[in-house]
């Protein structure tokens, strides 16, 4: 096990991988961060390595992630590419001994998960999945009340994720399906908030959209938790949503109760014949931008000073147990242990 | 000055005068207040003073007022009649020694006005004013922040009233002018929560119903008070909202500020297209229903209890001469300080 | 079969059992509505009755409510006496053919309630339940919302319930347990707004109040609903809140979705320390206010029009069925369909 | 009168002139605009320069903002100097054919603001103002509404505006007086979206810090506006707030009415004892900084396109002379036509 340094800790050059729609998002929020500068941007597509290249007035642009990944100027990695290559990828910048900040998750299965924990637990290199929720100002105040003792034992937590649109059936046929796909981010918001569950029982329907029956996937589902420390429990999803955006979570304690509710796009407010309207958010890329933008400025904040970075690879295999029991309560109908579901 | 005792505190017989559509409302609250019993309905035409007398399963209806008011049944009056006929009322109600709860104004001059508070204060009869908003809970509560001193020295007052619809043209003409008839209800609430004004400027304009132009009267307004405590504020007044009833008041200290809003009508939001709606109150019968029905609980609790009542003459002689300073101002170009209008 | 008439529609005569806390309340609400006057107020202890007799100004008190129902003058019932008496005060008045408002649950086994059902269905007389919420104006226009066909198909269902306070012992040894006390109210809501349920799983645990353990009940539960039309739901429930009365019902169709919040008790904001605060209802009496009194209107209004009321038995029965299903799911820990719960 | 073109519209170097905190944010923003990169960044502090550079990743850092203006990699300027210096250095970058970018005002006094129109007029040279209310999402969904059309004819402007703190001794002596510091912002929102006035009254006190006095400066006021249109408007302001920053507008049309409101900071919301809390935004840094992003982005983004932008001198100009106007108005007692304001 090795120990992480910088060469100058105030000026971090990184790759990024992988230059798509997140991949730009990324990038564009690198430019703010003033302890890292974009060296290489690699993408298979020259064409598009070569926009984000510009985009990031990076160096160079490369069509191989892992001559990025070695690229001696380099020493961090930004991993936006495909789920299908996270593992491989996190592997070969671990063994490089370069920083990794990663979108989650590892991988859909809890062997290849369990080895990358391995080795970094191994590399000592810090490594941060993109759980982003996490660094929305929202869930952040919550997880401050919650650990702050102010709000009690907590008691209960309740959970709802609707996207704005169903994906292609071609993603649906490689994402896992939708326990790992989409409720994952709820089911981490779950341990982040609460601490680990014991128990699930999951159901999940095909309501609206025959697509996810062809795919072996769901559109609908609800989640029953049960948490080591004796709270319960819920999670709806749901893969359409025509009003936008709509994600909401509540935790309860025995004294108070904190709600991060889905929240009004802008503060305008319009009055109209008897009522009155706001707006909501569209999608992920409007209402978590500000987590979009924290997530990275703190792992590199905390990556210059020295500071561990979290969530970690650890945060990743266990969220994604959870997510496995859940499908396996959903396919064999009845409660999960935890316990169940090994690597 | 004589002293006020009733028969029975627990059983107080009441005249209620006046039975059209706010007569009924009041008819029916006094339905559930335990320590009062309607004796007489009257009401100049017939079989509304009939119907009024079902609806409150009287004894009696009559048409004539007077007469309902010397009915030794009788212990207090509840007056809903025009306005032009509210003085002589109070006056004969005072005379013969029967409590006096009566829709605002008193009178649409300072003389008559003061006349009846010369002689209420003479009598020691109890005579509350219908001032509803005092008893609506949102600014019940605002009263007892602001007069538990928790949100300091009170340095601004601002308050917006839209009313849904404009009036009819034969009550244009005899309403007073939209600052008495209006923009009065804001001015109790200034005095009520902050305190005695010292100088108006107002300035109104006709904007959108020529109407208000042939009454010598204004459909907008905006007032701006300098109050004897040195905080400022301001009123704005409008005579349509296609929106809804469209009340807001704000009141700010050195340490705190307390709002009453328009308020959604029921807690029932919809999302819908990338937004979400809620309902608004339609006017003032729904907005401040339970206001109509605490003004007359309150003012049957303290009077059964032996306790004041309030507002009184008084207070509507205060709201008068600020009204009609606000007029002054209007019709004469400039600010005007109260102690200008006189009776 | 008979059928019902009544002697004069705008002036019907009322006999109240039951003339404690709740008792009281219904006899104040009683005292608005035109067309109903109380004849006999009826309690087992003699001055609690006179007293309700003093408040209805009622023309008689008694001690015995078998004699109430069949006053000659009583053409209707309202029943605000203990769970335990309900099935048998309706079988009295139904063979009486007086009309019945009745508080819920109409007994706690499924036999009784379904015999009561039978008789009311052989009797031709109107039964109304007492399940409050459904005359709440917030309810009221998610039910349109939703029978207008404006959300879609509903795909999701999604309730909270938290009382302030946990009740005594005494009562919790009576009450039926929490699924059949407290998570009726929102398994009622479930049937109301969308329909019939097929399935149920519940788990539930005592987190906070070891007197829970004692009566064989639990203070934290959470149900998962799987509705005949496909749709799921979750109910969760606690036996207190420290923060005020907590009751959140979210209803989800494939184009819109209507919330009926916890709401804000007044309109009045406090603006303090870089924060906001609104107030809370403290627990249903002032939560469900205007509901406790429209239930009784809304009675009244369609009995003096001799249209049908609602809800009846049948949705007695139909929620009591649903409530014991998720009791003996949680006894057997496995998800029980509603068809195994029989009379 | 030239006509001005960019080198590479894709890649615009930028002087930053003014390295303190607000220099620094709008260096961080610039980090994250595709077509804009700093080139130097001036400061008189050799130091701040520097640090300034780094942030930016500048090639050169400066003490002299003249020579970064005319360095000839520099085909924009982004100003955010004092006050007194930015007629001085935007009529440098006019003459010298640099796109400009300025924290607003141009001057306190209308000779040397209509100078600079005169020039920026003749000159062709894009110039924008940090007016950044203008480019809040809230605002901008305010101005769309209002141009569309869809609240009909405007009627009522209000707007509130309390900063959190009031601003040093030092800074209170050469500001310009509350109404050019400080009211400017809603005056500027008043032309934005309601359009130019005619006529103000204004008043204002010393309520809480008697510095304002010494200062011949005020804490707290009122301004009552006419439109030109015909629409009424009032602007409040204070100079603290220990509740946090609070700005409140709301315009009124003849159909429909869009409030902007003082929004909750994040989406959490805490329910304790009774009440329910969020929380709000402390100062303009944390309201506004999505605008402060998106006046520089916009900015750019125009630029590169050939597009025009705005806010412009023009509008500087009008909002001095409305700001100036009120100050008028305060120190003569009485009401001011704008057109008694001239250079």
């Amino acid at each position: 096990m090795g120990s992480f340094t910088l060469r100058d800790p105030s000026s971090i050059g990184v790759a990024v991988l992988g230059a798509g729609r997140m991949g730009q998002t990324h990038v564009r929020n690198l430019g703010a961060i003033p302890n890292a500068h974009v060296v290489v941007v690699a993408d298979p597509v020259a064409e598009v390595a070569e926009r984000g290249r510009e985009l990031a007035r990076a160096v160079r642009a490369s069509t191989d992630p892992v001559e990025a990944i070695l690229d001696p100027e380099v020493e961090a990695v930004v991993i936006v590419t495909p789920t299908s290559t996270h593992a491989t990828l996190i592997e070969t910048a671990l063994r490089a001994g370069k920083a990794v900040w990663s979108e989650k998750p590892i991988a859909q299965d809890m062997a290849e998960t369990a080895r990358i924990v391995d080795l970094w637990r191994a590399s000592g290199v810090p490594v941060q999945l993109g759980f982003m929720r996490r660094f929305d100002p929202g869930y952040e105040r919550a997880k401050q009340l919650i650990d702050s003792g102010e709000l009690g034992r907590i008691e209960q937590f309740r959970a709802l994720s609707r996207d704005t649109f169903p994906p292609p059936l071609e993603f649906l046929l490689t994402c896992g399906g939708s326990f790992l796909d989409m409720s994952s981010h709820d089911l981490d918001l779950a341990r982040f908030l609460v601490g680990e569950v014991e128990e699930v029982h999951a159901w999940a329907s095909v309501l609206f959209d025959e697509r996810f029956a062809k795919a072996d996937d769901w559109d609908t589902s609800v989640i029953m938790l049960k948490f080591r420390n004796g709270a319960l429990g819920v999670v709806e999803t749901s893969r359409h949503s025509e009003w936008g955006y709509d994600i909401r979570t509540e935790v309860a304690g025995a004294v108070g109760k904190v709600v991060v509710d889905g929240a009004q796009k802008t503060p305008a407010t319009v009055l109209r014949k008897f009522g009155w309207e706001g707006d909501l958010y569209e999608s992920f890329p409007d209402r978590f931008e500000v987590a979009y933008r924290r997530e990275l400025e703190v792992f590199f904040d905390n990556l210059g000073a020295g500071r561990p970075v979290s969530p970690g690879p650890d945060d990743a295999l266990e969220t994604l147990r959870l997510a496995l029991a859940c499908t396996m309560s959903w396919r064999e109908g009845r409660p999960v242990r935890l316990e169940e579901v090994t690597a």
